[in-house]
């Protein structure tokens, strides 16, 4: 028995009560203005002081990933702690979580942190990803190149985002160029995946077991960044009960709680899952204007311990992201019937996530 | 010509800019968390601390209406300012226009403020009131009550909100007491109007001068207080159109910029206007969960110089306020299809508005 205070996690939190949130950036900033509509305050923690979350928030504290003294303070001024990134280390994670429940649970976090990992728990589901093999240097990489074969693409095992870390083997030849762009970190050899194209399904689980799952996006990608999803997407009736029956499996084997970005490749042979993010998920957007709750209000309402909500579609949406230059266009698309969401970053980088648009393509049919 | 940075009318204000809010109750936590959507920041004025606008915005400064330092300061941190309640003492107001642009103008405040002043204004543009007279003393109450007749309504002139300061006079031996219930304030006479219903129009006009409203929503009221606003409401397609036409052309006579909600009575003769609002409306909170860009979002870019967006309705809405102890209910309600809005009040006193709840009732037919 421990005399620390801890959530009862039969109790859903009361209005006024604090949620942390680890990282700080444009998801950070969507659930926290999600939790004020719920009137629950957010405490975003991030070591880069200025982010889009901070500015929204009833409090912040900008500290590194290890300062003990601040994780600690943290802990102590929240009632439950939720997370925007998937790489937090486990040393603060470990911390925090003798201080105040984590939602999702830690094994989401460990799962989705380690591409291996994560696609040897999906086919332990018995789902389909693409093959894999581990690879460590240039004698693994041989051994999975004759596993698999070429095409294929290597990619850090961890840290890995918006394509970052990823590098193509058209032919066995450029193997030893790819591997020299893993700086020696730990990689896996994934196989291409013969794809029409890819959709998500944003997923949301309750602390009470309850699934929720949203219609799943069609995603198109451009230079390894998401440009646009499109709802619904191009899905057979029984493609779209497979993908979110898949969802639902695997938010039900991680005893998940909150929302889950679960990235699907649509083939002929059937849905192949090229990966799953324990977070909200940026082709989920669209449901900010496209259902009564979106994905940011259900990921909140799960780590709260309330019932989830209503996500049944009212309308056909598509979801572009603005990137980079792209913020520009704001004035533009100002004067058009779409709904502009902008994370408030002061400078526009290239391939830096600036805002989104939702443009709303008519009622559902 | 001065030398003080003044905005540029015609330019809309640019992400990350700063919209300053007289007044930190739920209408500027609303305004605010509309704002960081479109990535422009909020400071908000108020002279109690803790409201529940000031957890959602950038700043805020908490200090009387009549500190001109304070006011100054706020002034000059700020790109533009508006108002979520309009009785901000008129000398604050002229200090602040001093230094920064207030919109909605001052045109539609000082109507606003006087019950006789508002209704002539109306009367003026040729749209139907009540019956009114000014009543200041026993006297004019008298002749007050000869000319319209009881029964009738004697009310405040200025500072009157959710029935208060307010008496009925439902015969002539009850006008002392109504009369002492003014407390000596220069006071109105209103004659009743048989009326079916109460239907409100929540308009919008940008500085371009282009009008857009949202359709018209029925309310239902309990003790002076809105409990309930049911749209669609009902009207005859005339009645629809006419008070649309009707709420636009007082928001062109005031060269009007934002929001505003005008009450009107149905009755068999007509609509005839109960009272306008300068600003985000109780009866527009339905916009949230029914349109694309809700009341809001609307003020917002009205405000900031922005092209009005897309208030088209997607789907039928029941909005109901949640007064005082409502807001016990919340567990059960977050179990059925609705969206919740709580406005992060710690206690919940009799009479208080603590939140609202959306129920969608179906797509528009």
């Amino acid at each position: 028995m421990t005399e620390t205070l801890t959530l009862d996690a039969s109790k859903p939190l009361a209005p006024g009560s604090t949620i942390g949130i680890l990282g700080g950036g444009q998801l950070g900033r969507m659930l926290a203005l999600a939790a004020a509509r719920l009137g629950l305050k957010c405490h975003v923690y991030d070591p880069a002081p200025d982010g889009p979350a901070a500015e929204v928030c009833a409090a912040s504290t900008t500290a590194p990933w290890d300062d003990e003294a601040a994780l600690r303070a943290f802990a102590g001024a929240v009632d439950v702690v939720t997370y925007e990134f998937e790489n937090v280390p486990a040393a603060s994670l470990d911390l925090i979580e003798s201080l105040v429940p984590i939602r999702p649970g830690r094994r989401a976090l460990a799962v989705s942190q380690d591409r291996i990992d994560e696609k040897q728990f999906l086919q332990d589901l018995g789902l389909t990803t693409a093959p894999f093999a581990a690879v460590d240097d240039a004698t693994t990489l041989d051994a999975a190149l004759s596993k698999i074969g070429a095409p294929a693409i290597l990619k850090t095992r961890r840290f890995g985002y918006d394509g970052k870390g990823q590098a193509r083997i058209m032919a066995a030849d450029e193997a030893e160029t790819a591997l020299a762009e893993m700086n020696g970190a730990p990689a896996i050899l994934e196989g291409f995946v013969e794809f029409s194209h890819e959709v998500s399904v944003i997923g949301a689980r309750g602390l009470d077991g309850a699934v929720a799952c949203f219609d799943p996006g069609e995603n198109r990608h451009q230079d390894g960044i998401l440009r646009e999803t499109t709802v619904p997407a191009r899905l057979s009736a029984a493609q779209r009960t497979d993908a979110v029956l898949l969802a639902a499996r695997i938010l039900t084997a991680l005893d998940y709680v909150g929302v889950m970005g679960v990235e699907l490749f649509v083939t002929p042979q059937g849905l192949v899952v090229n990966e799953i993010a324990p977070r909200v998920h940026n082709s989920g957007h669209w449901t900010q204007d496209g259902c009564l709750i979106d994905q940011f209000e259900q990921h909140i309402r799960a780590v709260a311990g309330w019932p989830l909500g209503d996500g049944a579609r009212h309308s056909d949406v598509v979801m572009e992201n603005l990137i980079g230059d792209d913020v520009d266009r704001v004035p533009q698309i100002a004067g058009t019937q779409s709904a502009i969401h902008l994370y408030g970053k002061a400078e526009a980088r290239p391939g830096r996530k600036m805002g989104h648009v939702n443009r709303l393509t008519g009622p559902v049919r």
